[in-house]
């Protein structure tokens, strides 16, 4: 019955919705800067999970920021990914979004290795990475955000182990099975390096896609 | 540890998520034509509750399969499910995507009528429907994947009911807090219209993706 739907302006529906989230998540408590990163999550997936799977370095949120100001790139695995991320706002700090998944030379390096191409394109943003840093110019270094491929995350630690490249923050929220618990608990292993990683099995593009607005929300 | 990964081949690992999931399901039965359905929304939110929360009018699939074929095209109310459905297979029955969210002409009407973008963006879809049935050319008809907003969904009742639109199936898996359970309910009310509804608050753009593509991978 259309009687019963609640009457909320256009303009108010995101926040009411996180009215709803802050009410039945009762007197919870999250580190400040941690919540809205959090609620949002709960608003994408409607999954109270969220207010328990994502685990945060230490200073995450806040070098993430500090990222972003600066003009940090974001790296991602899939084009919904891609979709999902306000570009506008990011470009408003010097950023973009790269996807490199459906590259062609990215597909022709996963078959010659025998490997994904979500590990491929990792290997490409590693190279972006080492040029910009060659050329001087960091341009605010990259962030990537994982919401698909455990093997993107399994690559992208080796990568960083090896110091082929240097994350200003890893978004490790790929979902599904084969892999995917062990390729997060491998992020959160590395000690230098700042991440927001959803343990367990479930993430997905769209919460990797909602923990990058969030942050440039926040900012 | 890397070593505590799974060995599996990148174009076996879909295909060990499966069965992974078909074990934890246990001997649970489901309709022959939902479970490939079912199955794909588990694998791509790692989320079991889609056992139990999608309700499928009877025949949807079949009516879904048979209009695909016919050339059917999607509507969407995200740019991130738009990305996320297999445009290619889609394209090889005759039918596209579309996504009216960021047009101008949305954006406008939806101000001029105190709605929402989504809610404008299904009254042009139904102006793009009666344009093409005025022509005669029905194009396979529309199939609508609606992930993120439930007032598309509750505009597209509306359209329904008023006989402005005949969707050759309503996927309504909106995902959130305002609405959205109530905005379901209105759909399982259609009695002459095919849908696949994610009971409850949880669905979202990349479960409307995914159910499209399970339909296309049936085919």
């Amino acid at each position: 019955m259309l009687g019963e739907l609640e009457q909320v302006r256009p303009a108010d529906i995101e926040k009411r919705s996180f009215e709803m989230i802050t009410e039945e998540l009762g007197g919870r408590k999250f580190p400040p800067e941690t919540e809205p990163i959090i609620k949002r999550c709960i608003h994408t997936s409607a999954d109270f999970d969220y207010a328990d799977n994502l685990v945060f370095s230490d200073n995450a949120v806040e070098r993430a920021l500090q990222a972003l100001k600066n003009g940090a790139s974001i790296v991602t695995d899939t084009q919904m990914a891609k979709a999902g991320i306000n570009k506008k706002r990011l470009s408003q700090y010097g950023g973009e979004v790269l996807c490199f998944m459906s590259d062609e030379d990215v597909a022709q390096a996963a078959a010659e290795n025998g490997t994904t191409r979500a590990a491929a394109s990792m290997d490409k943003a590693a190279e972006l990475y080492r040029k910009r840093q060659a050329e001087g110019s960091g341009d605010g270094g990259l962030i990537f955000a994982i919401g698909n491929a455990p093997t993107a995350l399994v690559r992208l630690y080796e990568l960083v182990r090896e110091g082929g490249v240097k994350p200003e923050l890893i978004i490790g929220v790929p979902v599904g099975f084969v892999n995917v618990v062990q390729a997060k608990e491998l992020i959160l292993e590395l000690s230098d390096t700042p991440y927001i990683v959803a343990r367990g099995r479930k993430g997905g593009s769209n919460i990797a896609a909602c923990i990058c607005n969030a942050l440039l929300y926040m900012l």
